[in-house]
């Protein structure tokens, strides 16, 4: 499957998180410990917010991150408080800038891992429930940006949580409709510039790996020089595919079947359960 | 838009017809005289038939043709009785492997010069259309692959022109129906690796330019030194966007709204008209 | 050959200047008015300097900048008050990144447009002249990135107008021991991040094209609405190889045999003569 | 590191060596288990030789084997009695197209495993004894392609194991000079469409793996449903960086110090020991 990051906190250099630490997701690119695949090289994308931004910057790009200069280059050149960083292991749809993820839909920013189930049978169906408006914007052919666009249709941008179990209350309906036992299997990180959510679930229970940093104040209490959380503020958080290290006390995992949210008036956890959405 | 070339007959190193002649494809891809873009740089594709091929290969790269050099390599050690080439001027949809032509599907080979205006009011109805087993066979995003598979929802593999007649047919009243006056803009060629079919066509009959070279024995008549009909038998057939030089009695114009086929039998050239579809 | 824009003044999103103006730089990749070839379509790169920045940051590919949406992106979401941007158009070299301009040394970047006259005669013997310490930094094959390492080796970090005149004067004694009639053919954009240097210079005195802006209080009482001065301190100074538009008053030709530096202290425009070097 | 692979023998579909065996090359490219990285990513090549070709097709990218459209393509339609196919893994290099193997020059095709020690030290006095008529057809930037040109200049075309050993004799005195304690380590193919040359060598004595094939009979008497093998002649045979799979009787290692030639009159397997060559 994939890999993915999202850091929201002290502004920072992009390498300062995407390069530096010891498992990085530069390194998870290649040396991938938890994912399907150890190596992740089918595309890859960064998108960030920065000052006076309405819209995140999104940078996608079809080679592996490990030899890509440009990523060097800006990773090592911009700052940003909040930011998504994505590396694809494609399932078999095309490798192509449209399929890297994050997605963008005016400053809402969106990434993926996982998979629909027989994504091939469910794909048509799925499809024609997005916002007939909304439908035309869809440039790939990826599970992943059609979760995204089935969440903005069923009012994302109001009501994140909500609008992800409809999603994937939907994606379970179809998928029983044909005859796909465990349909959903995903890890979702979406914001809206200001707000992080991210989501663990699967149909099965058995959902990829996810992991959030612990307070800044605890982890500094405990690795006084680790580098990358050296000028991070108390509300800095890392939210993450696996681990970018093997420090105790840093990375908790994100239970099966919950979201989190991070936010400037304080984070917060809860259960994750789909909701039914009658789509005929 | 977009250029394209279709060949059969005399098997032929492909540089032959791609790179030798004065007004080669791939001078057009930097100089088009009669495109809408003197430039199509937006990616590429050939497909080749050769002995003993159930199946085309399809070599698609999204840069500009002029410069690449995998198409000159294959151009220059691979021979082949039918083949296409098309060079891309995108509009507006992304420059990626899948949108390139020729799309195939089996035995069979796609390209198109032209566009569905207001595809994005169009795309939605028209993808629906679609029979649901091929659906999710469609990988790219371009009205050029979705019509592609209209065609083929429609019987092209039994019946080419009534097949992309009832496309035409489709698209027109789609198109009427979201308020488009000239829905449909098309030069298109197609081939199950036997015969090889052409189509002219536009709503408002101001289709694209679309040539025939004219029958082998007339040409070396007229041009005894001309090098890339040198050695072709007299069935060998060229159909191109625009003529590949200046010499007169070589090219000569598809008339609006007419079809022709190439094949072993004999090749002809009839009236096309879209016919109608009802598509709900 | 290619295209290029220096930019110094008044921070300002990139996509200002970069695709707002009438016939910007991406206008020029397919347009371009001035040049040997109307497309630039085999690479491009931008180098910015931002607050904070020991070294420029330098994003290049190798497809054409009209379609690309990286460099949208970053144009869109990026802020710099020096930048450079250049488009290519190969002369025969391999299209690949490290062929891409600007080119970066430490705090310096470089880039060009013109060429060595038959370089593949001159190529080896300008290599050898590069210092040692230096040789393995370089990376492609152009002209261009050589004509950047002799001037590094010949003092560019101390003095640029010096080191450039014996770079050309280098490359025209080099050229004349090949029988070369006219070696030089160059306009040159140069920076540490403070100052920026511009030569025109051709052996044959018949160079490229090249203008520099008027002085911004006078191009605003001439047109007090053209959007990407209307923020522009009155040191900003863009210099171009061709204009981005066509109001009068706006643009000036650099003269034949120059150079022009322009810095917070003030900007100057001095002749620009070759210097003998002794290579042997 | 990288992996290659060299078939001479009877003309197959490339998909029947490149991608059916159990542990391909293809397979290798993510899996690689005999090699210094696990992942072979950072580009591909392959180039044949067929019917009539004066000189090999070659098809070089830079992204990755496994997940490359156009290169399943190629595979899957074009047979060949005598090709080359590697896989790039970057030691730092650029990740471009020049710099992906194999290398041509004229007839004659090269690819390398491994690199030579220190090469930013030696780089350029190596670049120095490459004959200057040959200098400008270099490239890339990689001591793969140096080792080529400087065989080159030792009479590859006339005597290649000679030319070979001398190009190791002057690497490894180049070397020396400059303080390197083993410089050279290389597994080496060279064609020139009729015959095949295999070395395995390091200053060291510590090569990456090479293998052959057993003869063709033999290993169809062990394993009658190989089916690879199952067409093949006689004198068919496979020189690999590592097996294809873990039959028992199929692969057998080069030894170190030694080099092979595959040829119609005949096969032979001697030492290779590095020529002393006075550079200066």
């Amino acid at each position: 499957m994939c890999r993915w990051l999202a850091y929201s906190g002290t502004p920072v250099l992009l390498e300062t998180i995407l390069y530096r630490p010891e498992h990085s997701l530069i390194d998870q690119s290649l040396h991938s410990r938890m994912g399907v695949e150890t190596t992740n090289g089918d595309g890859f994308g960064v998108g960030w917010f920065g000052p006076e931004m309405e819209t995140p910057a999104i940078v996608r790009e079809i080679g592996p991150a490990w030899s890509n200069r440009n990523l060097r280059e800006i990773a090592g050149h911009v700052r940003s408080p909040l930011f998504f960083a994505h590396i694809r292991a494609s399932t078999g749809s095309a490798v192509q800038q449209t399929n890297c993820h994050p997605f963008r839909h005016g400053r809402w920013m969106w990434m993926h891992n996982g998979a629909i189930a027989d994504f091939h049978k469910l794909h048509r169906d799925l499809a024609l429930a997005v916002d007939p408006r909304l439908y035309p914007d869809m440039e790939g052919s990826t599970d992943s940006e059609l979760m995204f666009f089935l969440a903005l249709t069923f009012g994302l941008e109001e009501d994140p949580p909500g609008a992800v179990a409809r999603m994937a209350g939907l994606v379970e309906e179809v998928g029983r409709e044909h005859g796909v036992e465990y349909p959903m299997q995903m890890t979702v990180a979406v914001t809206d510039g200001r707000s992080l959510w991210a989501f663990r679930y699967s149909t099965q229970a058995r959902t990829r790996s996810l992991y959030y940093s612990s307070r800044v104040e605890s982890v500094r209490a405990l690795h006084p020089d680790l580098p990358y959380l050296r000028e991070a503020s108390d509300e800095t958080r890392l939210i993450v595919s696996e681990p970018l290290g093997d420090l105790p006390g840093v990375w908790n995992e994100v239970p099966e079947g919950t979201y989190g949210v991070v936010r400037p008036e304080g984070d917060d956890m809860l259960p994750f359960v789909p909701r039914p959405v009658r789509h005929r």
